[in-house]
Order: C-alpha cells, then structure tokens, then sequence
C-alpha cells in the first residue's frame, strides 16, 4: 500500500508545511510531524502488507517510492515474556520489547531507516547529526547502503564499539570533547557553513514516523491489545512521542478506542531534565546541567521535544522517575541473568524504574507492563566492566 | 503444527536411534541426523505457522512442546539485495543473507535456541560447550531463559564483547589457553566427571536443526526458489550441512525437486582443513596444525563432520578455498562501507571467496549468489581494529 501522507504539521501552532520538500523546524522553532490520510488507511491489521519489519506499516510511513528503501532487517523485533524477571519480581505478566535485533544493534535504526530512505527521496545528498553514539551509526548504516553522505559528531567518550561501527561505513566522524548537545553544536556549523542536512531527531520529521512502529508493533503482538504500563529509557524521548503518536492514530483508524497504556519516562539520576520538569509540573524542561550517567543514550541534557514527552507522560496517567547508577547497574545485572539478553544500560534502567514503581504502588503485580531494551549490551562494554565489577 | 521427529540417525551407518531420550555420537562416533515423518509435512510454505522466526518451522523441529521455547527472537533473518556491492563486483544479483541480527548477535543463536529447548524437555539441567566464542554466548543465552546451567570453555584470546555478553549470563566460564580442540577437551573432562550434557555442535543432534531453517528461509524468501551459489564461511560446518539437509527434506517433502545450489566453503588460509581436504580428494579432513585468523570462527582445526561437508560441497558442485588474512580485510572495509552493515570477519570471507570466484570464472556475473554474513563487527573490535589500521 502506499504512503499516505498529506502534509506536516507544527507540533507547537498546527500550521501545515509542504511535505514534499525538505524541512526541519517550523517556523515558531518546533517538530514538525507528518500526517496522513487516515480515513484512507487499512481498517485492520489484517491490511497491512504482508512482510516481516518497519516496512508493513509503509501506508502509515512517508516514504512514497520503495526504491529508497534500503531494508536491513529493521523493526519487527520480538516482545517476549520475561518469565523468570517476572518470577523474581513476582510480576506474571511482564514483557519485554526487544530492539537490539535490530540492524546497528540498536532501536535507532527503526528512526533512521525511515529518515534516510526519505531523505534519499527527497533528494538531499549530504546528512549529518550529533549522536550520542547509536543514532550516529543507524544513520552511517543507511546513508552507506544508500550511497549517501554522512557527517557524524559524538561525544569522545562514546564507547569504542559504536566508533568502530560508524567508521566502518565509511563516515566523516568527529570525536567532541563533550556532550551530545556539544556535538550538535558541531553539526550546525556544518550546516550552516557546508549545506549538511539537519537530521537530530524531531529536528527532521521522519525518525519519529520510524519510531512510531513500535506502537503498532506492541498492538499486532498483544493480538489488538495495547499494554497496561509502557516503561521507556528517555533521552531525546523520540520512542516515547512516537508511540504515543501512533496510538492516536490507531484511534482514527478505527483499530482502537480513547484508552492508553500509562507512559513512563526513565532516566538517570545523573540527567534527569523531564523528571525534574514532570515533578515541578512544567511544560517545558530546563536544560541539566554536569549531565553523567555511563547510559550514554540517556545523556541528552536537553530535548527539543520535551513538551511532547510531557504531554504524553501526562496525558497516559504515567510518571516520569530517576535511577542512580547503582541501581542501574544492579538492574543490569539481573536483567541479563534472568533474560538471557545481554541489554542495554538504558534497557536496564527500565527495570530499576519497575522495582520503584513497584515499591511505590505504583504498578500492580497482575498488570501487563512492558519493559523496553533499546540497545545491545555489546555496545557498552565500558559500562558493562564497571557494572560487573570485572 | 506439532513436531515431526521420528527418530535419530547414525550418518554412518544409517541405524536408527530413540530421539526421546539425551543422545551425543553414535556408536561408530557419528553424528545423528534428526528425521521426521515428512509424508504428513506441509505440502508447501503457505502451511506452516503464521509466525516471525525460525518456530515458524515447529513442525520440521524437534521440540515437541512449546513450553520449552524461549524465543528470543531467533530467526527470520533478512537476505538483501547488496546493490552497491554488486554493483562494485559488476554482479547484479547478489545477496546477503544477514545473521547478525539474531539474539547475541550470531547465526550460533539458530542452533542453539533448538538445542537448548529440546534438552530442556528431555531433562537435561547442566550444559556444556567449548566454542570459539560465539556458540558459548549463544548457549548461555538460552540457558539463562530457561534457568538451566551453563559451562563454557573458550580460548582466553576469544574478542573480549564475547567474554563480557557470556558472564553477563551468569555461565560458569573457563578462558582456555590454547585453540577451540582445547577449549572442548576442558569441557570433556565435566561431561565425563561431573554429568555434564555435551552441546558440542554435531555431537548432539539439534544445533543442526535450528541451523537447517536457514535453508527454508532462502526458499521462502526467494519467492520458492534457490540460489544459484551460497558462499558460507565454514568453522565446524553445521550451518552448510543443515541447509544441505533441509533442500533434501524440502525435495521430500514435494517444494523442490533436485536442483541444489552450489555450496562454497570459505576458509581462512590459517586453518583450512576442509579446503585441504578437498583438494585432495580425500573423504575426511586432517585436523590443521598451529591453526591461526583473527575470524575467530573460522579458527576451527578438526571438524566432527568434516565428511558431511565434503559430501555436500561435492555433490553440489560447489568447492571449498582459502582466504588470507589479507583478502579477508580488505574484503571487510569494502563489505561495511558498500552495504551498512557491520559484518563479521567470517563474512567478510565470503566476500574476498567470491572475488576469487569471479577472477575463476566459477561464478557467472549474473548468477544469484547469496553471501552468509554469519555475525555482528561489534564482536569483533580487536580484529577491526587490525583491518582498518585504527
């Protein structure tokens, strides 16, 4: 089926802007986000094509020509019961959204196979973003097999795993002597000065489009059910936004009602801006300051998108809550032993949030909660010998 | 659709074997070939389960019961059209068939997720590999999922992710000095003094089973047909004869007739035992003395089924050559840089085999050859770092 997207809107004043042409921000400096012409759209699951992957879901995506798309086995990843964690939590319903099957090893790839392969569309040869490590190589992925540029920035302290990757598929990459937002820094200079393509995520509409999958993932595999509890590692948030996005949409299609899973945002204790902000109940998140946290995808000291986390924390009922690393690396620990999933520190994270929730009677031990595992555990090796101790 | 299985085979002999209960070699010293009942197989595709990954095939496994399956998202690999390499290599159809998307970032996760399942319902509680490295993670993986024991020897100069993603699953772990032949007599000595179960591939029957899928899924994914060639790098080889034993059953079973591809086994020019073997002639290979690569898979000195490999490159009319180091790196810059993934140096093999094939005159430029990219780089930092001289 094809795309259906008619236009894109601001996420801040409404105003419509051109899909068709390259764009970034909105006028007022805010996400633009693509919509479609639902009431076009497949009345069911059982509509969708019938592939494994993101690319199912290519009516609901902007890409318009197949022959951008360059599919390395992104999306489609499982969501498994987690019977002993959940055991150990005494927890009998306890899921687990697995992303680090995905290419790169990361759930960045869902993001950037979207956005590149739009990109690609639309004509733009030269792309670039400040990563804290996995966006960066997603994108050298797919502008590599695209036969793009890429023009990566990254915090020097960047695990040297994601620095080999990204070398690999052949990138311009600058090593940053500081954070992600250093890193942009970088990047807009290059911009400006060069004519690079921005694509920061919500800084560019389409990594959110790709991100969204995962929503409908979750749907089609609890058979047309949404979970009770989502709980997601948050550093720009763009999952979060995204599947909160595609449950609206899954409303206008028809395929669900006004409910939705309750929204929970986690982060380090070390960088923690939408927890603050959740707690002082603003809309907007001030930047944090000396951010560290060894979860490298969770050190992002300011999001563009943060009233668009808010919102959807608010909105679903959900929370927003901080993990030490200690307990972060407690809950690695545990995690890996119980799952048999080398995850990531962020995936960690999630599971040090559930033990608070739980603690704080927040979740019920017969609620359907899912725990999402943004990233392989091989990709954070340094972190992995201070957690174990090795 | 419920298994199959039938009963064990002696590949020597061909006597027949309870598959109900723990089984290792036969009594010559063989391996056992699963078998099935295929006259009440499914007569095509469109039959099987409606499901993403390699339990897709349930009914061609040898799991009886589901509640032993951990899927952790096994299978269902992507094969991609590598257009920018084949464009390089001025072949039009070339593919990739890409394994390192499977759990602990290895086609070792196929084998393993079937074999770790399968001793669960027989009863075993204690398993126990010596592996070159990926084959160890994978086993450790799927032990700790189902809470069952691990014991893992592997040689101390194994990539240091593979150390660290194994004791993340919390296996009893003995780094060996010496090559994989040592790792497996370590192994040996609990099998024999402490009843550990012997998960050595070939040595027990259903590692090959869950490797057997990826020859199902090349049929599937190819829209009911084979490739013309598979270049397949080739440690202990089970993945090459797994997917010569699913095109036999697929013939059995009325999908194909008796076309086969051609099977190409790629060594390493430091341990090609294989390669050696069939240039001369001979039936078995002798094991490679002082074997060396930084493939650390391919560093496999002694085959157990070394005369299964012969009999299916032979009877394929495929060959078996060597790689050096050399090729083999240069072949790796080129493969991640032209396709976005970050392969492993085994793929890397295939790609410096099949430019040999090419200057040979074996392979036809508009022949479909499909690669097997057998693991993630991110395994494999060492190594790269030796590659790209970085």
């Amino acid at each position: 089926m094809k795309s259906l997207l008619t236009h894109l809107e601001c996420s801040k004043t409404g105003e419509h802007y051109d899909a068709d042409v390259p764009q970034n921000l909105s006028r007022v400096g805010a996400p633009l986000l693509a919509r479609y012409d639902l009431s076009r759209g497949p009345r069911s699951p059982r509509e969708l094509a019938h592939k494994p992957g993101l690319w199912r879901y290519s009516a609901l995506l902007p890409v318009r020509s197949p022959e951008f798309v360059r599919d390395l086995g992104e999306g489609g990843t499982p969501l498994f019961p987690a019977d002993r964690l959940g055991e150990a939590l005494g927890m009998p319903h306890l899921l687990i959204k697995e992303e680090s099957v995905n290419p790169t090893g990361s759930f960045k790839a869902r993001g950037m196979a979207v956005a590149v392969a739009r990109a690609a569309e639309l004509g733009i040869k030269s792309l670039a973003v400040g990563s804290a490590g996995n966006a960066g190589s997603a994108l050298g992925a797919y502008a590599a097999a695209l036969g793009l540029e890429a023009h990566i920035a990254m915090p020097k302290d960047t695990p040297a795993s994601i620095v080999a990757e990204c070398r690999s598929f052949g990138v311009d990459l600058a090593l940053i002597d500081g954070l992600i937002t250093d890193a942009n820094a970088h990047v807009q200079k290059g911009i400006k000065e060069l004519g690079w393509f921005d694509m920061a995520t919500l800084r560019e509409p389409y990594r959110l489009e790709g991100k969204k999958t995962m929503g409908y993932e979750l749907f089609e595999q609890l058979d047309g059910h949404l979970p009770d509890v989502i709980v997601y590692p948050t550093g720009g948030g763009t999952g979060l936004i995204g599947m909160w996005k595609a449950f609206d949409e899954m409303e206008q299609l028809g395929w669900i009602g006004s409910q939705r899973p309750r929204m929970v945002s986690v982060q380090a204790a070390g960088c923690a801006p939408i927890v603050r902000a959740f707690e002082e109940g603003t809309e907007h998140a001030a930047p944090w300051e000396n951010a560290h946290t060894s979860a490298s995808g969770l050190r992002v000291p300011r999001a563009i998108a943060d009233f668009l986390i808010l919102d959807a924390v608010r909105k679903s009922g959900g929370c927003a809550l901080a993990v030490t690393e200690e307990e972060m690396f407690a809950a690695w620990r545990q995690f890996c032993a119980l799952t048999g999933l080398f995850c990531a520190p962020e995936g960690a994270a999630t599971l040090a949030a559930l033990q608070k929730l739980r603690e704080q009677q927040l979740v019920g031990r017969d609620e359907r909660v899912v725990l999402f595992n943004t990233g392989s555990g091989l990709k954070y090796l340094e972190a992995w010998a201070q957690a174990s101790g090795t």
